[in-house]
């Protein structure tokens, strides 16, 4: 086995993303600007650009180039960075700082972050059906949109907000905090590497074991998150420590305990690692997945 | 030419578009229930079904039966409807009735209605995706994927409500209020006909002289809705009549008075109708045009 330099990959993938993000996105001046400067401001603010890596990391297991899925790697981001926005907004979590800044509604006000977030939303399937110039089938685009809108929508993403905002203050049983963390992040993480194995012309034995591992990773990386906010500093999470708890919003450490936390987390990527290899689809996957328990922020 | 029952077209098409939406967005009883309840709460609170109803036409302006359109047909009319949602909130336009009945968020609470708003617009493009079964070139799919993008996002719908938003209780010049109206409403009015066109199997020329039409249909459409606000009375409008007013929202009867807006709205009609028959795109929609300026609610 070649030794396989991790954060090298990571930073080169994250720099294609960053390009392609500054170059879809309407520049500033493009009427009317206010909105496309929230849009820019929160989606240029950096952070680790998983999503679209993992899309990425999802073609390159099955022998496709980043080039082919830059698109939709990009819209999975700009869905990402939606919800954060529309998420800090007052009406829901009401915060403040964001990956080390102001969050959107801080520097723009509520409806404009409103706006932003909606106009990512759309921007986010515009990018999915313009991907249909780098396929040769484009009914793998329309199950790639239909895919990436369940992960999204009311059976993933949104579900999870949804229960989350009516769980706070509340004691609630794991099931229920496993069925927020499974939608409100996993969903869209397992979505992310599966329309990569999808766009990068996997067949459906790959799709299912990419499925499943996506959704491991994707657990395992909210469970990680959840005993970072526990753990971190503010600086290095760029969002405010401890604040979980503050909000009595559940988590797997208030549940579980901190030990038993990060061993449920690395129990999950064990799981996605072993499916990936049962799958002859390791690639860069497996440091990645290791990647996602062993971070730090 | 046979007489044509326009009252009987448009209630038939209403209740074909009811039905589908009824069986195409998730049961109240669906988890997590809150946020599909909100989501019902809007849809099917009635409304013209203007959209659904202008892709149908579109569609069969070029032969194709309803069936063949109704996803997308749904769409739109969820685009519409997430696009009140969130224009109604507090950090918005703030409004407590619309159709008349009480708004999302004064029901379900803000952070529903920004959720259950993100919800529709992502099953919007669910819909879309799943229309694919229905054509034999999955490439018109993406077509129309980007094309409504385009017309939601903030090239249309989005940049419109933006610069309403920033216009509001500011003297504008007759420039800014027709790019309000062609963004925010003309944008999705146009798109409805020409996905219409172009899911029915519509050629190059007939989806240029559908663009035409639907721009000057959709800007009929809003002057008129500027008009009804001044002179209508709450109970037929489902809404707080007078409101732009007092709200100082620009609109065409303060700009250029009743009567030379009716007489704008008129001739966009008339151009509308002279483009589609010169097009030999005609069917319904010269009757469905004149009903957009002569309607009363």
């Amino acid at each position: 086995m070649s030794a396989f330099d991790l954060e090298a990959y990571l930073t080169e993938r994250r720099a294609l993303v960053d390009a392609a993000l500054a170059r879809l996105l309407p520049s500033e001046d493009t009427p009317p600007p206010t909105v496309h400067r929230a849009m820019r401001y929160s989606v240029m603010a950096g952070g680790k650009r998983l999503r679209p890596i993992l899309v990425i990391a999802g073609a390159e297991a099955v022998g496709a180039a980043p080039a082919v899925v830059m698109p939709t790697a990009c819209a999975l981001e700009l869905i990402h960075t939606y919800s954060l926005i529309h998420d800090d907004l007052p009406a829901m979590d009401d915060d403040d700082y964001r990956r080390g800044r102001l969050t959107n509604h801080k520097v723009f006000g509520d409806a404009m972050a409103i706006l932003a977030g909606d106009a990512l939303l759309t921007l986010a399937f515009k990018l999915v059906a313009e991907n249909a110039a780098l396929v040769k089938d484009a009914r793998v685009i329309c199950d790639v949109v239909a895919e990436i809108a369940d992960a999204a929508g009311t059976g993933g993403m949104v579900a999870g907000q949804v229960v989350d905002i009516e769980s706070e203050g509340k004691a609630i049983p794991p099931e229920t905090l496993e069925y927020i963390h499974t939608h409100k992040t996993a969903a869209l993480l397992r979505a992310s590497l599966s329309v990569g194995v999808r766009l990068g012309g996997g067949d459906a034995a790959a799709l299912a074991a990419i499925g499943d591992a996506g959704q491991s990773l994707g657990l395992a990386f909210q469970i990680v998150d959840d005993i970072l906010d526990v753990e971190g500093a503010s600086a290095d999470l760029g969002k405010t420590a401890g604040k979980d708890a503050a909000a009595g919003k559940p988590t797997y450490p208030a549940l579980f305990g901190l030990e038993a936390s990060r061993r449920l987390a690395s129990d999950c990527v064990t799981r996605a690692i072993d499916g990936l290899r049962g799958a002859g689809l390791a690639g860069q996957l497996p440091a990645i997945a290791r990647w996602v328990v062993g971070r730090t922020n």
